[in-house]
């Protein structure tokens, strides 16, 4: 019988104790034991709740405990989950973690403290919640040279721009409907200026290209400046507005960024909406996949998580790497990546021919206009535009 | 350092050795250690191939050969197959293998032996080619029961599908153009037909719900009786017509089966077109997730079956258990499976009135007309089609 504690009893925690109990029996026969809980780390008590006995507010208990081999910690943040995560790995047990800030942040040094005590360190749930995504990018497309990963990587955002497309709706009113419903929290700045997409994509770039990125430096821009007009004219040139988190091999490193794209109305992704994400991948020998479900909410992110206790409880005697990265990577500047753009103006269609000759603008609801330009870097892009006075302007996925 | 021999040098062999050499380097930092081609076993000679060293038309060579600890079977079919890897197998031997056939017919014994043997009986590429598909099901949604799993699993029936719906073609001229562009084979019986997705539905079911199923008991229906008409139809109605193979948990088994579907036109496997293959499935933790990529082609499957032999590499001493399903498990019938229906049928609006109160037929170009039903079992719509006469009847994908 091998014992696992769960650090945090919010959304997450529950949902792990939840899908583990549910599990039990297919679980024991994967690992070849019972996989039990032993712990759950509460800051306060849960009196009549079905498993107060196992609670305790002092992680030392937990940390002692030598029947304790994994740990899943879902308290959030880099406070507290990091501090005990470190605890909990130099007393040799594994943690498991849906943790994005901590694994973006701290995960290298992490993975490198588990390697050294034997341990695992599995933080599948960090990255697209319940979808399977990090340990097919890292084993099944193993062999392969991964030269790119982008995709919708935060639900808030997407089911914001959801119902701006499809209700016309303003930034603000879509976000208090998210809000009404659970699915942004009362301060949503993580969310929609795009900081959670921006730590997956770290997680992510360094999964794909092994160097490790600090998050930090990661060009990112939300979704709060968009307008309902731009949803408008990106429909009627044939596109989608989703915001994208992408990294992409570079000399040395990668180019990665966050920021609101227009996808073409055929590509897969343009058709992901509401709450759900998706991730594409290029590799060198497969050409493009895509994995698809929801990137968030309590029994998907515990379906993440639980996997990644049996991965651990799997292997004890012979641990599960997952390479974070080396430090040092060159993080190429996104403004040198060609792209099209998109551009909404009230300049008149001459100065719009004078800047970008043959471009074909289509008129909105609000007289601006929108089109798309031929592929340019950022910097030739902004020489051109200077004399527009653009309203927006938004890049082109390929 | 590791050896690990090809059996075959068709598409998907010379495909294996390709995607490996290129590999080396990121596959020995993960293995520990250099994996290197020891031998391909070809039927003739290749004089001046950069392989010619390797190669020989001799099984035993690499049977009688100890350093020889991976077999990657390529050759396909359920003969020699078979033959080469109960030998390789029981050599002590791991074997990798794309080959849907054997997979789907002798899998649950291969990996019995495997398991006797203590060695990896692995087949990632049998299922969606390169698509990450099996090792995600098994291992990422490792705390879920498994309640459905389908999807589009023949790039070439999909691909004549998609011909057939985007410029109005017949069947026999798509497939011609399938034939012409090397995507259907010359007879494509097995295509065609759905054989091939059926293999791929058994192998899904097998890992899903952990009964070995007789493939040859899988009701199959192919694409050779559809219609341009159908596909032009199914537009109307705000659907598109796919091949999909379905396997849905059942008492003490599963329903399976393989039939020509409509999908609804926002539902994401209505916009997987050309080559392309995507697999859904449901989970009771996860709800519903989505595999999509390349379903077949020398590289993408070439990147499973690698990754399949890096994982053998990485579990010599601790054996991967992929478990295929024990004997015995219920078939239940398809037909009572509750479905909406497209009809396409010459009958007069009164006699469809009568029979499917409240249905709207929509009229196509032919003047037969084409209509939903609402949900019913086949016995059902049987009764209520018999004054009818039916040209055509499809299952809806709810």
């Amino acid at each position: 019988m091998i014992k696992y504690a769960i650090l945090g009893y919010g959304t997450v925690g529950s949902g792990v104790a939840e899908v583990m109990a549910e599990g039990q029996e297919k679980i024991a026969a994967l690992v070849g034991e019972p996989v039990e809980l032993g712990y759950i780390l509460v800051r306060h008590d849960y009196p009549g709740d079905p498993y107060a006995d196992k609670m305790t507010t002092d992680f030392s208990v937990i940390e002692k405990d030598p029947e304790v081999a994994i740990v899943a910690e879902v308290i959030g943040g880099a406070g507290d989950a990091y501090a005990y995560t470190k605890r909990a790995l130099r007393a040799g047990k594994s943690v498991v973690s849906s943790n994005k800030e901590l694994v973006a942040v701290h995960g290298a040094d992490l993975n490198e403290l588990a390697r050294k005590k034997g341990v695992n360190y599995l933080f599948e749930g960090s990255v697209g919640g319940g979808i399977p995504l990090l340990r097919p990018l890292t084993q099944c497309l193993a062999a392969n040279r991964i030269d790119e990963v982008f995709g919708i990587l935060n639900g808030t955002t997407n089911y914001i721009l959801t119902a701006m497309d499809a209700e016309g709706r303003s930034f603000a009113d879509a976000l208090a409907s998210a809000q009404a419903l659970g699915y942004a929290e009362a301060d949503p700045t993580a969310d929609v200026e795009g900081i959670d997409a921006c730590r997956k994509t770290a997680i992510l770039a360094d999964l794909s290209f092994g160097y490790n990125l600090d998050p930090r430096k990661i060009p990112t821009q939300g979704i709060t400046k968009l307008e309902s007009a731009d949803l408008e004219l990106a429909r009627a040139l044939g596109h989608t507005v989703k915001l994208l988190g992408r990294a992409r091999r570079a000399e040395g490193g990668c180019c990665a960024f966050v920021e609101p794209h227009l996808v073409p109305a055929e590509h897969l992704l343009a058709s992901v909406s509401g709450v759900m994400n998706a991730c594409v991948v290029r590799g060198s020998a497969v050409g493009e996949v895509m994995f698809y479900g929801p990137g968030a909410g309590k029994r998907p992110t515990a379906s993440a998580v639980a996997a990644d206790i049996v991965q651990a409880a799997q292997h004890r005697t012979h641990r599960r790497d997952t390479d974070l990265g080396k430090p040092g990577g060159v993080l190429a500047p996104a403004d040198d990546l060609v792209s099209r753009w998109y551009v909404r103006t009230g300049a008149d269609p001459a100065a719009i021919e004078r800047a970008f000759p043959g471009a074909r603008p289509v008129y909105g609801s609000s007289g601006e206009c929108g089109f798309l330009t031929e592929p340019l870097d950022r910097h030739e892009l902004k020489k051109r535009l200077r004399p527009m006075h653009p309203a927006a302007v938004l890049r082109v996925l390929d």
